[in-house]
């Protein structure tokens, strides 16, 4: 039986990825006839802060997601960028973006958030391909290579009876709140990790993420992970944060999350989508 | 002619005040009988990254407010924390808070906001006591002893023929948006000032500001000091950055403004009141 590979378009919406990375990636499928991985050459262009200009950015994703050959479109790197193209970007997305995965998390959380909010495709929070540069990496990239290929096994395990999820780096939620990308997440479980953040820029996000969502599902902590030593302890730990900021929302919290700047971050389907049969 | 002296109450919502401080500030004005400066103890309190649990902070802030012997409340640093306490301490102000000035930035940023939204008393964004430990320190100082006493040299110059104003850390603003303390800010020129962001933090605070601030008369960028060294460089200048989202946003961009984290940070009362006659 001939099986038709999965057509996985990469590009980078921020940072540029290194060549060395891409290739470790192409490395992992080498002769798995399941993956055909397409990187897009934008991946290693440089201008500045990023992965070329906006212009080069809004481009190489609009091709990726609007070529029909495609079937899926895996963001190569987070960084910062995003939110400068996400607008443009998804008014410009046609039918053949309709039915792909997209895959990516930190600043490309922007264009999950908008692609839900437009209805387009199936946006999840996951791997990306720079994190083949991680310790256990692979395990990541066969993490994200399984949810692409319609797999389940990557899956964020408190998805499996719960409401709609959404998964988000704390930041970028925060930055997103109130924005014309932000979809609604009325009746969401919404998951945030954070990275390289003092606990008390983690609490004053928290302040004003918590106004911003009234009307979820919950929320759900991931890992809060290298949190700069401070020249004062901030008296708190990450979960009693979340657990007082919701409580004076009024908003459930739920527990931790398995999902994280790191090789074990799960997968974060948006909505209800994605999960398998 | 004996002149009643200006009683300036001096708290710390966010974080402690050195000792040593307070003293060259109190020396400063040792003999001069236009001020009157009264330091709450709580200034000088700890509990963990503040000055003070939540509920020293906020009793110590509600008290000097609710005093009517006292005529101006001065915040003594920034730090984090205002945000903690800022809606409780403005439920809780009385009649004798009316008529008061407040006088901070940075952090208390919250405070100021929550106190013009609420009608009470005349924020303005200017020197903290604790500024006294910077270079040129005593001429921030006086220009805040100036304003605290109704006078008008320390004033930013362009609120000279302006609209209603109002000035913030930018961070602080991202995060009072969309909030219950947010005041309404049509019609207003918005100042901004940050430190010790990267660049690429700046482009993203003003992605979601910008958003926010619909109907504003327009947006004066003070000064973006201490910006940490990044691998990268950003590749736009932070008056680029200004510019850019201004004008994606459809703001007025109306050019520099003469506050920052440093001592020539100038006065900025909100509104329009608390520019002299």
């Amino acid at each position: 039986m001939i099986v038709k590979p999965v057509s996985i378009a990469i590009c980078a919406p921020g940072k540029r990825l290194e060549r060395e990375h891409a290739d470790a990636v192409q490395a992992l499928v080498a002769g798995d006839e399941r993956f055909d991985l397409q990187f897009h050459p934008q991946c290693f262009a440089r201008h500045g802060h990023f992965a070329g200009t906006d212009e080069e950015r809004l481009a190489a994703l609009v091709e990726c997601a609007n070529e029909p050959a495609i079937d899926a479109v895996w963001f190569a790197m987070g960084g910062y960028g995003a939110n400068r193209i996400a607008t443009d970007a998804i008014a410009r997305m046609g039918a053949a973006a309709q039915n792909k995965r997209f895959l990516g998390y930190s600043d490309t959380g922007y264009l999950l958030a908008g692609l839900y909010k437009a209805g387009i495709g199936l946006p999840a929070h996951g791997p990306m391909v720079g994190d083949v540069r991680r310790d256990y990496g692979t395990a990541a990239m066969r993490r994200a290579l399984d949810w692409l290929a319609d797999g389940t096994e990557g899956l964020e395990p408190s998805l499996a009876d719960q409401p709609p999820a959404a998964a988000f780096n704390l930041t970028t939620l925060a930055m997103l709140c109130g924005t014309s990308l932000m979809p609604d997440l009325t009746g969401h479980v919404v998951m945030v990790e954070e990275v390289s953040e003092h606990l008390y820029a983690v609490d004053r996000l928290f302040f004003h993420i918590s106004q911003h969502l009234q009307g979820i599902a919950g929320i759900r902590l991931g890992r809060i992970s290298d949190v700069p030593e401070n020249d004062r302890p901030f008296g708190a730990s990450e979960e009693e944060i979340a657990q007082y900021w919701c409580a004076k929302a009024g908003i459930s919290y739920l527990g931790r999350a398995d999902i994280g700047h790191d090789a074990a971050n799960k997968i974060v389907p948006f909505g209800l989508a994605g999960r398998g049969a």
